[in-house]
């Protein structure tokens, strides 16, 4: 195990109509505030009226900015900016998926930063005041309710970026399961891939004696599995919702990964991926990860094991450990074929001529690698995406 | 699954020689603090020293209070909550066990509280400002270092009390498992019975659809129960000793009874068991916590042929479930005696003529019962003693 240091101070708030308690909430920090939302969703299922009535109950002043897109853009990240200068907004509340809530939490970034807050993502410059930020989320996926990143894609350059910073932590977030049982089969499928790459990314971690978080990893995978099915097939199913909206905060929020270091090659990866198809993150993850899985397991035959045996409950070949670790990655692709996701890139639009682009803009770390279970190489993501392909 | 808030802030810096950075820590609070403690052992360690050191490093004036004892008593809060007046004292950091922790808590409690701090306790005064708090862990067990509680021993009334409070919860927790080399191999098992006693008190809730919390305390207890195995055979194994002490934080912060009710009925019990007997926490929450099972199982069949298939890995008897059930008891308290306790009160020196006043001290709630797997009367703590004798 690790040294490590671990702070998640993000209040949560979790149950049936907790969304009524936003304005007291957001009151804590603020009476002026940018309400930032993407499409028209959250104007249609009566969520934009409920929060505007809790916010009006608490004499809140709101500027609205909606339209953040899927894989949220540097564009409207510059308006909100804008936006808050000119009003003095210190508060900026999301309502929406992990999109809207990345994006407000780069227009957090960027507000008290003197330079172009791109530079913060191009890490040439340095994260200083933040402003704070407040959540409900409506997509269980992405975790970033209560993590310390945020993601965005600069269309000009063509690239997917984070920023991960303690100060990037949501003061709150609101969780009401109820608000995600109009999501569609597919969107659930791609929240429920989207959330367990999180856990996935921190399993597969090179470090030993990291029982207790192994465990940890483990049980929010079962459940993620149990109830990914449950919902997908179900849509109505209030109670697998509840478990997967608690099951996604707490996949990315960094409490699994104390004393371990996660891989986080195949997100790596799929932030190109991202840039070049504009496919949804759950979708492609599922493949690029199975993919790496087939590319580096042979190498680490005890762990894909316990993997196969732990989460999938497949019985253990003694005498062929390694028959085991491809059966775990075989219960793997079925569970992403139950969810109703493909489990090839050829299916999400990405094209073999894109590897090379993909390949070269990959953000990679010392040595020109990405990952920490195995380094990958710019040649090694080469032949992940074929295998992908 | 319940409607639930958590929030647990406490920054936890965890590691080897990771007491050096808390006089970096305690400046972000204060300059002028209160250091408590237990008796000489951090000073024969050399512990107190370092402490000291990394204190004088950021300039912080220190005034000492030493001498907490186990089942800490509200006279030397009363002392501390004097000096704290006296010298201005905003920060209190506690370096010890459960103990210290809670003694500096209740001293937190009480400094600008107007009235007798022994109010808080007795349920007849309101929780106001509270000092902020850091800790430095020597005994993983009590789980009190990034919890909401405290609990005080009143010698005068022979009572055992606690508080618990959102603003209870430390600002820092330094854990270094290193630390935790020195333990015996009896305080090791009592310590490992106490963070146990913390997730078997969470686990057996009345709540149906909590898969995901089954799940994560099964994770826990699995690791508890492995590990607490391994530290009593080998004190020195360092592996062991920082699995156990992760485990114990997070058995008590709350995460684990996220959407759930806790049951906590062998606590209330033992609480006034400690009052009579002054025997470790560890070792009688162990005796209680069995005779309840023992009391309790047979309406609860399904959760407790689940606890013995998941935690102790019984086969589960699909033919005859209870059997499962008792097995899980059964191996439960086999690992008892295999730490080193014993399941007998009588062993405890408690005797039999103890009972009626355990009973009658017991602070219930309405009805006159404790629990909430099962409502706990009166009458039934006289049988689960008897069931513990």
């Amino acid at each position: 195990m690790n040294d490590f240091t671990f702070q998640c101070s993000t209040k949560i708030v979790f149950g049936r109509g907790a969304e009524r308690c936003v304005g007291e909430e957001t009151a804590r920090f603020s009476k002026n505030i940018l309400l930032h939302y993407g499409g028209g969703s959250i104007k249609r299922s009566g969520l934009y009226d409920r929060v505007m009535a809790s916010l009006a109950g608490q004499g809140i002043h709101v500027t609205e900015l909606g339209g953040v897109e899927p894989n949220p853009r540097l564009d409207l990240v510059y308006r909100g900016i804008e936006l808050c200068r000119e009003k003095n907004i210190d508060f900026i509340l999301a309502v929406g998926g992990g999109s809207v809530i990345d994006s407000a939490k780069a227009i957090a970034l960027g507000v008290k930063y003197p330079g172009d807050v791109w530079e913060l993502f191009a890490e040439t410059g340095t994260v200083g005041e933040v402003l704070p930020t407040g959540n409900i989320l409506t997509i269980p996926a992405s975790g970033t309710e209560a993590g310390n990143g945020t993601v965005v894609k600069n269309m000009a350059l063509g690239l997917k970026r984070n920023v991960n910073d303690q100060k990037l932590r949501p003061q709150f977030t609101i969780l009401n399961p109820e608000l995600t049982l109009s999501l569609s089969p597919l969107q659930t499928a791609c929240g429920v891939s989207d959330m367990l790459s999180h856990v996935l990314e921190r399993y597969f971690a090179p470090e030993k004696n990291v029982e207790y978080t192994d465990r940890l990893c483990e049980a929010t995978m079962k459940t993620i599995i149990h109830n990914g099915l449950r919902a997908v097939r179900d849509p109505g199913d209030c109670n697998a919702r509840a478990e997967l909206m608690w099951c996604g905060t707490v996949a990315h929020n960094d409490f699994l990964q104390t004393g371990r270091t996660p891989d986080f090659a195949s997100h790596k990866i799929d932030h190109e991926v991202n840039a070049v198809c504009d496919c949804t993150h759950g979708a492609s993850i599922a493949v690029l990860f199975l993919a790496w899985c087939r590319y580096v397991y042979t190498k680490h035959i005890d762990k894909f094991a316990q993997f196969a045996v732990r989460v999938f409950d497949a019985e253990m070949n003694f005498e062929n450990p390694a028959e085991t670790a491809r059966e775990g990655i075989a219960r793997l692709e079925r569970f992403y074929h139950d969810l109703g996701l493909s489990t090839r890139l050829r299916d999400l639009g990405v094209e073999k001529s894109d590897f090379a682009t993909i390949a070269k803009n990959c953000k990679t770390f010392a040595g020109d690698k990405v990952g920490n279970l195995e380094k990958i190489s710019r040649d090694d993501m080469l032949d992940i995406l074929e295998i992908a392909y």
